[in-house]
């Protein structure tokens, strides 16, 4: 056969010289150990000089570089200034905290490095085993469908976008929203995470159609108003074709009455959708499942694993109870996406018929790793542990006559304030907004805050497995003598605030 | 002060022998350094044992394992049937390669474990920065915003979705479609990827909105064509709002003409997207960037860093040229993500104001670490590489009697079947159909295949840093023995087809 010659020598991004690049990757693995192992002996977090944030920023290179000045680089001025989740005194947000172990499966991950998305592999059978356990885990349906994604905002607007499809009097694929008969509606408390808010504008709803319904005073949402701003759209000719039920509220780790939302949207022919992001892994815990009683009826369910499995970002699952109408929501097949009997592109699950995504990484691995290093049983201790801790902080400052709870506990998350006393509100917030950021400044401890009821509130979000009760003891101590540091400040605000109002 | 006791020991997931974790982590990385030296060593891709696929199904593991006997249970079971796309003749669908540094740059952002989505943090800063590269590499606006997202799936639908909301006549994130004054309908060639049409369908618009125009000889959208359907959507009253412009089409890498396109939007004031999933990764070289003219005036822009630029699964980007618009599609403040002047809470840019997530992996990191070390030139020459690899090929099978091109191979992609002569088309896609099957199970060359025009097609996308000149010689061999030793059997089925005919 007459083939033309190559025209020149082939060049790679394979290392030429393989043995310097094992050296310095076995430093680099040194390191990364020595750097988990000794996450509580550096602060939680520390703001990021101004020449660390000017000296990142470099034209675009042209010539390649010694990896190892790059490492260099690397250790100097990225390492240090992590947000500190891997830190024992981290409670911000919601956000877990990692491992040892994840990493090393991350680097399998990606010393692999396929597209997770279909064709006859491997990762898919992963996948397949990893939503198994999620489902098993949470005692939901066997069988469910489901789909890791990125995080609960990716796990929402899939079980979102399946309820809106699924429920459309139409072929919404098709038509869309733009000539719906009838506008659909859907229903979820006040304290439902944004991301559900999100997830309804990126689907075209619109906010309009997101019903937020108040909540009582534990923060679960308000069932009599759910009923009648319901039954106020039905008369009024729109289509309620959803409700939204929390597992573990963001401010507050509210749980919402799953159950009797189950109940009222098998009567009234409504998609359950449940958000447990974090708060759906108490169903680990025997003791904590029943609190849960409801979720296990839910048509979608979203949860997290990098939260309160403290798995590397990013890891979380969407589970739809109805298979074909999960399918029916996301499956494309154009011709180069065609299937085949046999061979490479064969394969029985194409998850790229299940989500938003065509190329996706190979992030079942790490979770087939740790539940199988871990055992479900160690995962029920510490989010029990968790729970535990926060109860234990929430004694802590109940005790403390400097400071003030600001809702129930009944989970994960405490919110509380530094308060002395004879301030007002407003002065209030302004001392514990002040208080928090020398709180991270200190590095000694890193919660976040929201505002409850206009009251701003330091927001304790335990999804830590490094977290000691000492830990909490550490945060109350600091909180109160940066606290009484302030006070002289805000109490001669206050007193000039006073003297102005007179 | 008086705190309670802590009531139990505190457990954690760090191991309590770290000595042995580390000396397991080092034994992995010596394996993982191993298999993708070795990877041209090995078949590109093998079919799952039906006993892997059992074995694999194991009930919710309750107790823990050592991490010693998973990882040999990955190694025997889950490493040999990745997917191939690590292999030097690995050319299905659009999949890059991935790399050893790349690896260690994803353990790297493993350790940290932040969740990129906010805060102080550096990995916002690496993010700004690696945006800043992409821009610039692409010559596209210095001022645009943009995000790292999963794939070209996620970068299109931020795209989309910008587009939409922006050119509404009304508040989108308020009201959506539900009662749009007119419907608001965008276009595409028939060569689009199917992603395009899944963010239609996700964003509520309905594929009714998506009007695809056919596309001339050149596979390039038909401009005449895409004009008349414009003038006649405007002339029935609906609301053009974007045009999808395509830099390399998955079927055959063809290019739209994006400076016609660019130019018929700002004349219409329609939006611009490109889909420039791979094929504007061609702008990195001098000799190929005047094919992309038009693509700099886009107002949205998509591109793959997993694929043509061979980084670790996933990571890609989404470009807005207006920051402004970009933000006000995304962005939400509640409460518990109300940001600070300093502490952790603070920080210039949070991705989770630009894009559809809040949990996000320190994907940047790998990008920061890649392009550094290579340098662009090294990409650009890859790049050349990969598309003089593909007119290569086209080369061989024009010259072989027993092959048959099927489409222009303008940039990286050919596509080519087994043609004997003598036989009828039905036949011939049969035949293919089959030979790359056994391509496939042969384990030597791994392409896909698409259908052109209801011919089937053996398709060769070439997004390979592994690929030598040589790899498709031995493609073409293959594929010409396989052809003929499938040709007895298809020749006789259409003897007896004929025959039955008669």
């Amino acid at each position: 056969m007459d083939t033309p010659e190559p025209r020149h020598a082939d060049e790679t991004l394979d290392p030429q010289d393989w043995q310097a690049l094992r050296q310095l990757g076995h430093r680099m693995l040194d390191d990364m150990f020595d750097y988990i192992q000794t996450a509580r002996q550096r602060p939680v977090w520390q703001p990021i000089p101004a020449n660390v944030k000017s000296g990142l920023k470099k034209p675009l290179p042209f010539e390649p570089q010694p990896l190892e000045t790059i490492y260099q680089d690397f250790l100097e001025n990225i390492l240090p200034y992590q947000l500190g989740n891997t830190h024992p005194r981290f409670w911000g947000w919601v956000i877990g905290t990692g491992s040892a172990s994840g990493m090393l499966a991350e680097m399998l991950s990606a010393a692999m490095n396929p597209n997770a998305a279909g064709g006859d592999q491997i990762s898919n059978y992963v996948e397949v085993q990893v939503i198994d356990w999620c489902k098993e885990m949470l005692g939901y349906h066997p069988g469910a469908s489901g789909i890791l994604v990125s995080g609960a905002s990716m796990a929402n607007l899939v079980g979102l976008a399946v309820a809106r499809n699924t429920k459309a009097s139409f072929d919404m694929r098709k038509h869309g929203l733009q000539s719906v008969p009838k506008q659909m509606v859907l229903y979820a408390s006040t304290e439902t995470h944004s991301c559900i808010k999100k997830a309804v504008q990126l689907m075209g709803l619109g906010d309009a159609a997101l019903r937020l319904i108040p909540v009582d005073a534990q923060y679960q949402i308000d069932l009599p108003a759910l009923r009648a701003t319901l039954a106020a759209d039905q008369s009024a000719g729109l289509q309620p074709f959803c409700v939204v039920g929390n597992a573990g509220t963001v401010n507050t780790g509210a749980i919402d009455d799953l159950d009797s939302l189950a109940e009222l949207c098998q009567r009234e022919g409504l998609w359950f959708h449940v958000d447990g992001a974090f708060g759906s892994l108490a169903a680990l815990s025997p003791s904590l499942r029943p609190r849960l009683k409801g979720m296990e009826r839910a048509d979608s369910l979203a949860l997290d694993l990098h939260k309160w499995m403290y798995m590397p970002y990013d890891i979380a699952c969407a589970l739809v109870r109805d298979p074909q109408a999960h399918h029916r929501t996301f499956a494309e097949k154009p011709d180069y996406l065609a299937r085949a009997e046999r061979g490479m592109a064969a394969g029985e699950v194409w998850f790229s018929d299940l989500g938003v995504q065509l190329s996706r990484s190979f992030r079942s691995l790490k979770a087939w790793v740790l539940i199988q290093e871990h055992g479900i049983h160690k995962y029920a201790r510490l989010i029990e542990q968790n729970v535990t801790q926060a109860s234990y902080l929430a004694g802590l400052v109940e005790k403390n006559p400097h400071l003030e709870i600001l809702a129930p506990a009944p989970l994960n998350i405490v919110c509380f304030r530094y308060n002395p006393g004879d301030m007002d509100n407003p002065t209030l917030n302004e001392l514990n907004r002040e208080l928090l950021i020398h709180l991270h400044e200190s590095g000694i401890a890193a919660p976040s805050y929201t505002t409850l009821n206009g009251t701003y509130a330091i927001r304790v979000a335990i999804t830590n497995h490094r977290s000691r009760s000492e830990d909490f003891d550490a945060l109350v101590i600091e909180v109160v003598r940066i606290g009484q540091a302030l006070l002289a400040k805000y109490q001669n605000q206050a007193q000039r605030t006073i003297s102005i109002s007179i």
